[in-house]
């Protein structure tokens, strides 16, 4: 059995959700609240020293953090991962993407929004996570018009790597009005067999994302 | 024959080069001074729409991009990147780390201290940069007190991908005089067969960085 330590509301975390419903994997989940400190504790710590969700525990004790590694070895030998090489790099390079351009202005725009104190100091850095995020988001509409899915030729996890934080962009005040493509995507995306969708953010949260767009 | 566009001033591009020279395979090398705006150019976009290096093009055009997606298709069925797939994970895994809790501060802090105005107002972001980048630090340093390596048991593409900054942390102020194990490792990688060094910063980035310190 896969025990995985994660925070619902994470984007990061629920691509592994998203990835082992999609398999029909059993596994046990740990809810993790890291916005409280969860991940900070000397037991966490002892199992991941980097202090951050998701976390992958097997029986014997082992463990995998990297939300997007976890989705390589959780697909490794299935359909959401290529065999090809050179369509299996690519997916990685959207992964990459997705970790370096990509989720550090996104996921932080939206974590920010509704997840710190409408008078947090870090609040002043989101007219530049939004705009950096806007250029993340035009990199993915030029591939997008072109090619239906981020894992070669069809749908797997560079995909579900990209969903998870770009479904929920305007949680961050990332409008997706002018993105067609991506739009169409995030569609296909949600209608891919046991798709599962994130929980909406609680009242708190969905409060000061209001007060905050 | 492949063609690598990169910044030899960069661990991301350093990286490909060090990959390529251990695995003795004949490449192109295009300098492309991205701290100048050679990304940004219409037709490095058109072939790179995120504008960044490396990038790695092959003859009939195909282009691959992130750095740590194009040493994994480098290293495929070689030695550098294990075939067992929870060894490849865990490869993959600090892969990822490095380009998301380490890259982020450790080459940012280099950058900004060697290739920024000494009046830039990135500057600022210094003392919070460094910070974090010792937090890298430690993660790797307690890794590296149980395990030789960070690519399985062997030396391989994990360890290419957190030797490039790691090396040269101290050019943005980051004293590695507190990390025995990363100390030893970093020499363990330079004796490996056909290592290359990074080019040292040009007298320009070496005063800026001098008066950075």
């Amino acid at each position: 059995m896969i025990t995985v330590h994660g925070f619902s509301p994470s984007g990061n975390c629920h691509k592994v959700r998203l990835l082992l419903e999609q398999l029909g994997r059993d596994y046990r989940w740990i809810e993790t609240d890291s916005a409280r400190g969860a991940t900070r504790s000397p037991a966490y710590l002892a199992k991941n020293p980097n202090g951050k969700v998701p976390m992958l525990e097997l029986d014997d004790g082992r463990v995998l953090v990297e939300s997007n590694a976890i989705l390589c070895w959780l697909a490794e030998g299935t359909a959401f991962l290529p065999h090809d090489p050179w369509a299996r790099a690519q997916a990685l390079s959207w992964m990459f993407f997705e970790q370096y351009s990509h989720e550090t202005y996104i996921a932080v725009a939206r974590f920010i929004s509704g997840w710190t104190p409408i008078d947090s100091p870090r609040r002043a850095d989101l007219p530049r996570l939004r705009e950096r995020g806007h250029q993340a988001l035009a990199v993915m509409e030029r591939h997008l018009a072109q090619h239906p899915w981020f894992t070669g030729d069809a749908y797997g996890i560079a995909d579900i790597a990209l969903f998870a934080y770009t479904g929920v962009a305007p949680h961050g005040g990332i409008d997706l009005a002018g993105y067609p493509a991506i739009g169409d995507w995030l569609e296909r995306v949600r209608r891919t067999p046991r798709f599962v969708a994130m929980p909406d953010p609680d009242p708190n949260a969905a409060a000061l994302i209001a007060a905050s767009s």
